[in-house]
């Protein structure tokens, strides 16, 4: 019996948003502006939630970004960051970012993450994980984000990530009021 | 700038094993003795780590299997849980498999599911989760599960999913045995 197969690809309207030419954003915050606005124009291209993530190396260049994919590909793993991450991983060809430690590879998020992205970000090898909103913002809007640890930053300092949150928060919270105020679907993993 | 994209496919060995028919398994052993032998032909196949998994429904019909596809596909996020619930969604045209509570699916993993599987499997509408060997079996052999709640089963049970472990646990622990005593890789979360 043949069984589904699933494309992980991003929407049209991302690549054509970002250009021909590399995206390189040394700094930080312009790195958090840009998942931002890629977490804004996913709502407003009607092609998921309100939320986006990009892998960078330690130049700030873009490898992956990623947006949020779940209702359009009909995938609940479709989180911003697994995509970044599947496809950063897949521009490198390597299942290992940090190819043990060598290198450097940042993932920066528009919200911290959820329960399985959280437990995704120590196979990926990343060295540094930037968060925009917190738990708490998402939760106000109705999301549910899963059974995750009470210590979760301790946990990936303990693995030799390093996490940097409430970069931006307000901002990236913005978005989150502004999907949540258009009536954006809230899906739960409490909801069965 | 085009950046990557990745398929989502099962092994074409997968496929032939199974056959042309569906594949019914009204007895729960029977559906862990069947993941339990996929995840030894993968090792076998050479396709990835000694893990599978599959979603059945409530009739015992085998929605999607899955397997460890990390080091051929280039990608930390392909456990086998994750390609078996990505697929059958896709399958199923569904992102949550439940329905919102309607439906009844089961994810049957040979071993307890990592962090990141776990904190995947709530959103992703299931039931039941059925498990064969278990976590400390997967570290026996050096495999890191990731930073985990002690109390995992309780949440999951909590969002309405029931939890049912050892089934086969020996039968599914001596598949992993097998993969570190041939050299498999051992990737890890602490690894870098």
């Amino acid at each position: 019996m043949a069984f589904a197969q699933l494309l992980i690809r991003l929407p049209e309207w991302l690549e054509n948003h970002l250009g021909k030419d590399e995206t390189v954003l040394p700094d930080l915050e312009d790195r958090m502006r840009l998942v931002i606005e890629l977490s804004r124009l996913n709502i407003e291209e009607k092609t998921g939630g309100p939320f986006a993530a990009g892998v960078f190396d330690n130049k700030g260049r873009l490898i992956a970004p990623g947006v949020n994919l779940v209702e359009n590909a009909a995938c609940s793993i479709l989180h911003a960051e697994i995509v970044a991450l599947s496809l950063a991983q897949k521009s490198l060809n390597r299942f290992d970012l940090g190819d043990g430690g060598k290198l450097k590879y940042e993932l920066v998020t528009t919200t911290e993450p959820c329960a399985m992205c959280y437990g995704a970000i120590p196979w990926a090898g990343i060295s540094r994980l930037v968060c925009g909103a917190r738990d708490e913002d998402a939760r106000s809007i109705g999301f549910d984000e899963g059974p995750k640890l009470k210590n979760w930053i301790d946990e990936l300092q303990l693995r030799g990530i390093k996490v940097h949150c409430d970069v931006l928060r307000d901002k990236a919270a913005s978005v989150l009021h502004k999907y949540a105020k258009s009536g954006g679907t809230i899906y739960n993993s409490g909801s069965r």
